[in-house]
């Protein structure tokens, strides 16, 4: 780990040797790749890459037909799923196979954005910050993107997102051909999608066969889509060329050290004790009933995978190397600045702005973030209460999430018929608040405000019980009625988000001026050294925007044990226990005598990807798709900070494993005749 | 903070104008206290305040007539109030008042010990590793502990433990009169005694009516108690000075940086998350009915407090100056002794041990440690299956939990009649195994073993459906009958103890040899360093053993605020919700208007304690009761690592509040009679 650290953070020059990186399309090493790999990526195929690869809400996937046939993972449809279900029925335990196009259910809050463009805006940025400092930069800086935004998408049609990479190194320009109307075609049933659950997550060897297929559609038919990757069912071979295009979600590689110890000092504990305890709670409500294990099924393995990964964030951040090498980094570039007087120490306005950060950073957590206030219902309240105050500002002093870029999809999530379980939204309003006046303490105004004369749990079932959120015409009703309707308003989760909308802004302006105002302009200046010194081969951290990475199928060594890079379908049948996690289903045993007990299950790969990848192709030399990547190993949880060439690998679903369940188990024809198969 | 830890790391020459120490009463550091204070702290006042403090199995008490009457906090019996309890009744939640000697019911568990004499045996220690090292060496001593315990008991008919101080610098044995018949005589309803609940809990201003009585029976009949203290009962003045007589449970204030960094980075982020988890599931599980409210809420009240202190004890570890301080009291310690060729490195020794410890810790904690077991029934199984194994050997080849001086106390804690609810039974054992999974993998050989064709929660119904050990008949006959009655059995809780012993021995052997064995050796020599170099006048890290610390009633400053060190009763009803944990019991409520507002609360003072010391008397330089220990301030937490004398602070319940309570609201007459009032 510490070597790839190091190399990374002075400079990466000896990143490519690793096959380190997450390169934006616009800067793809692709002279490093031929040398090393004899692959040849050029702008054709780099372009038919990028068409072909789709951002999801929540995850990547690609077209993998020409009428808009999405492959993408189970876990990145599970909320679909489970939006399509019911107290009764429940769509993540049974699965789902289409019959045909007219029985292809919307996915009601999913998009699929295929890049189209890029433009680099970082002169237009810098140009209207010149002169401001602080505060006055960071607001002027949020202006002049929104503007740019809003000019974009008049002029071009399509969705435009401003992107910050290298830390405010780079601004861009993104646009994207957006569908927003995304249906579901096919899913597997969860036992065999993720089979070995949270115990065998981010581990390899690996049987899960988290795939599932949505389509894109257009003014109600499905969308052509002339770009998209064919499927090598064969599979890869142990060191050929990989790729993998997509979206990754987030890194922190080029953090500072103060702010990784602010991550690892009060972010990531104070997460895992209070999702420890969610999770107790789910775990303990879903053994209530069958109704309620159905209803908490999805938001219990979003958690659960939530845990694992900032378990092991934080054992990474809390080992000394890491930390040493950030150290290590930063003295090494300030020393190359020393020549420069303009260039500060931006190192320490960021350990300063970290300072005030831990004292804002529990009443952030839990008022503006709203982590006091853990409902679907809350969510639209805020939801609904700021979109009616920030409509009626101009677009340019809007909070950033309420402008006209964003309305149409902010509109799309709020006003979506999908169901609220009561049942769960007290358990999570109920644990929030308490939570709250845990951390808070139960003299903190905005406490004493709502719990003076009340418990948690009363307060909860009040909310509940009373409001009418639940129900999408009410949200309608609020969402085009606007600030009349919303003042006119008596549901009491409308007024509980009234009550605390002030203090909540208050330590959001108070974060944005004294916190994130500083560490932008330091981080800018940091950014500018970084090039100046080590020039431009570099690549930003992960901004789930898109980008390409390179690698081979390859093991790696675990305490002396080589683990080879392939699984079986045996092997899953062995491990079976007949219990959840480890049960196969019901339509895999009644045909296991058809099955290729030979057939690969799983790969692994030292392709450098992060959450977000989820859904990614894993892609040959000829873009053809021969694995959807899924996870990484355990290693690759601390990817986060930093690649560890040695230990790092993805993990792909073998396209073979595919092609046998939709052939044997699902019955997919239409399906499998849409890939091409016979 | 940093101050206070490099006095006492440097060898402790500061600590005493610091009020730091938790003193053993043969080294009290009388002259100090009354050059300070002008208290002249005797002989005879050490003998008296010994004979009349009181170690309970969990805390500390003593006694407050000459009729065996016991004054101990209301958290120290909450668990015996719980065994008295039913699914249908709970005294946690009602409280109980005798009416009566007749009407004192027993805590089946509890004993109370009073120190009666100490003997330093570090000699004959010493001599029984001469010539020895590594294991055999730690075998060694342990059969000379054992030994030297049977010599006493057999030798004085007084209960005899070996006692090891200063990290093994000291051996004393310790003998005490047992009184193994307690019982229960008043104890307020939870909802005054702890309101606040774990919002409050170590905070400061508060208002927790902590106390309970307790009274020891000798033959059937109240015990003769000539030594106890009487109560004053208009409380302490600020700025007297302060005496605290307990047995404070664990400190590690002279543990070495790579000990403190193996808590750091295992020991209390594994323990949090599980324990998170566990209070998310005993919060919902209280849910479902008021008889599962009352099942829960005794180990959910324990669970809530620990999760405070191991929060805010890694907190302390993560911040640098705690360890940085450590590493230069270590380096000046070293420096002294680097012409004593013989005295070696035994800080990398102990580096050493904890690098292997780093790697058992998982297995042990699981197997050993039974945290993959968690349930009464498993509890009873291993102690069965093992005492049986154990007295089958000579008594200086046992593991050291089944001498012959620990055997009665194990007895009267396996076959007491206490409550054992198969629906809490069942949460608590399907949670650790499933916890055992996540953490030993489900490859481990044991998880296999358990799991490879069942789930834990499937596991856990069946082994507690067809278990009889609920049952204290089945366990006295199994306990009577021996290793015979063991292998006999079909009791599936038995059969799963066996099945798990063997390799749960291997683990701990392998712990005992390359961890504990090279620590105690080290920490030995470290030791003798110390007492060389800075001489005796140092107190021991606590042991759970008596200790007498000083101090005086005050406040301190927090933020720039004075606390002051008072609080009264008018607060704590303007602080009522009317809602759990501020809710204030019927019986207050009814008499409201009689009560005196400004009867004094509680009390912050600067005595040194940590816990243990809950239930000590608050002792004034006359030896009478002026408080009753039962909490520290949030500071207070840390002082497991280092006295921090400007803002830890020791809280008490204030003797006016306590009478006040006993003669309008309880009305227990007797009680005050005997405590001399009228």
């Amino acid at each position: 780990m510490r070597l790839a650290m190091l190399a990374l953070l002075l400079g990466a020059s000896l990143a490519a040797s690793a096959d380190e990186g997450m390169w934006t399309f616009d800067n793809f090493p692709a002279a490093t790749v031929e040398a090393k790999y004899g692959a040849n990526i050029d702008s054709a195929w780099l372009d038919r890459a990028r068409r072909s690869t789709i951002r999801l809400s929540n995850c990547t996937a690609s077209f993998v037909s020409p009428e808009g046939l999405i492959l993408t993972n189970h876990h990145c449809v599970e909320a679909c799923l489970a939006n399509l279900s019911t107290r009764d029925m429940s769509l993540v335990q049974t699965g789902f196979v289409s019959r045909g196009r007219s029985d292809e259910p919307r996915c009601a809050t999913q998009v699929a954005d295929v890049l189209q463009s890029m433009e680099n805006v970082t002169g237009k940025v810098t140009q209207a910050i010149t002169g401001l400092d602080g505060p006055a930069a960071n607001d002027a800086r949020k202006e002049a993107l929104t503007r740019l935004e809003q000019a974009c998408e008049k002029n071009t049609g399509l969705k435009c997102e401003s992107v910050t990479l290298y830390q405010g190194g780079q601004y861009f320009l993104y646009r994207y051909k957006r569908y927003d109307d995304v249906r579901l075609v096919l899913a597997p049933e969860a036992d065999i999608a993720a089979f070995g659950g949270d115990p065998d997550n981010f581990q390899f060897p690996r049987w899960s066969l988290d795939f599932s297929m949505l389509r894109a559609y257009e003014k109600g038919k499905p969308a052509k889509t002339p770009d998209y990757f064919p499927i090598r069912f064969a599979g890869p071979e142990a060191g050929e060329p990989m790729f993998v295009s997509g979206h990754p979600g987030a890194t922190e590689r080029l953090d500072t050290r103060a702010e990784l110890e602010f991550q690892r000092d009060l972010v990531l504990p104070n997460w895992l004790l209070r999702y420890a305890e969610l999770r107790g709670r789910y775990i303990q409500f879903g053994k209530g009933s069958e109704a309620a294990a159905r209803i908490v099924e999805e938001p219990l393995n979003s958690l659960e995978n939530g845990i694992k990964v900032q378990r092991k964030l934080l054992d990474a951040l809390r080992g000394d190397s890491l930390l040493a090498a950030k150290s290590e980094a930063e003295q090494a570039l300030r020393a190359k600045m020393a020549g420069d007087t303009a260039f500060g120490d931006p190192w320490a306005d960021i350990t300063k702005a970290t300072t005030i950060e831990r004292s804002l950073y529990l009443p952030y957590l839990f008022l503006e973030g709203a982590g006091g206030f853990n409902s679907a219902s809350f969510r639209y309240a805020r939801t609904l209460v700021r979109a009616a105050a920030e409509r009626g500002k101009p677009n340019t002093e809007r909070l950033r999430e309420y402008t006209d870029t964003a309305l149409p999809r902010l509109a799309q999530r709020t006003l979506a018929t999908v169901p609220v379980y009561p049942e769960l939204e007290n358990l999570t309003l109920s644990f929030s608040l308490e939570r709250m006046r845990e951390w808070l303490g139960p003299d903190h105004p905005v406490v004493r405000l709502l719990l003076a004369k009340d418990s948690p749990d009363r307060l909860a079932a009040r909310l509940i019980a009373d409001t009418k959120l639940a129900d999408p015409a009410t949200r309608r009703q609020l969402w085009d009625g606007g600030a009349a309707a919303i003042a006119a308003s008596g549901d009491p989760m409308i007024r509980l988000a009234l009550a605390i909308d002030e203090p909540s802004r208050a330590v959001r302006k108070r974060y944005e001026d004294e916190v994130e105002a500083p560490i932008t302009t330091a981080s800018e200046k940091i950014a500018a050294a970084r090039f100046k010194v080590y020039g431009t081969n570099v690549y930003p951290d992960a901004t789930f925007t898109l980008r390409l990475n390179y690698g081979t199928v390859a093991g790696w060594n675990e305490d002396g044990r080589d683990i080879p890079p392939f699984t079986q379908l045996a092997t899953a049948f062995g491990r079976a226990t007949g219990s959840e996690p480890f049960r196969i289903p019901d339509s895999w045993l009644r045909v296991r005598d058809s099955l290729d007990m030979q057939t690969p299950f799983c790969i692994s790969t030292t392709n450098d990807i992060v959450g977000g990848n989820s859904g990614s192709p894993l892609i040959d030399a000829q873009g053809r798709i021969v694995g959807l990547l899924f996870d990484g190993n355990i290693h690759s949880i601390s990817g986060r900070y930093g690649f560890d060439v040695a230990q790092n690998r993805a993990i792909a679903v073998h396209p073979a494993i595919i092609r046998e369940a939709l052939q044997k188990v699902y019955h997919a024809d239409a399906v499998l005749r849409e890939l091409g198969v016979r």
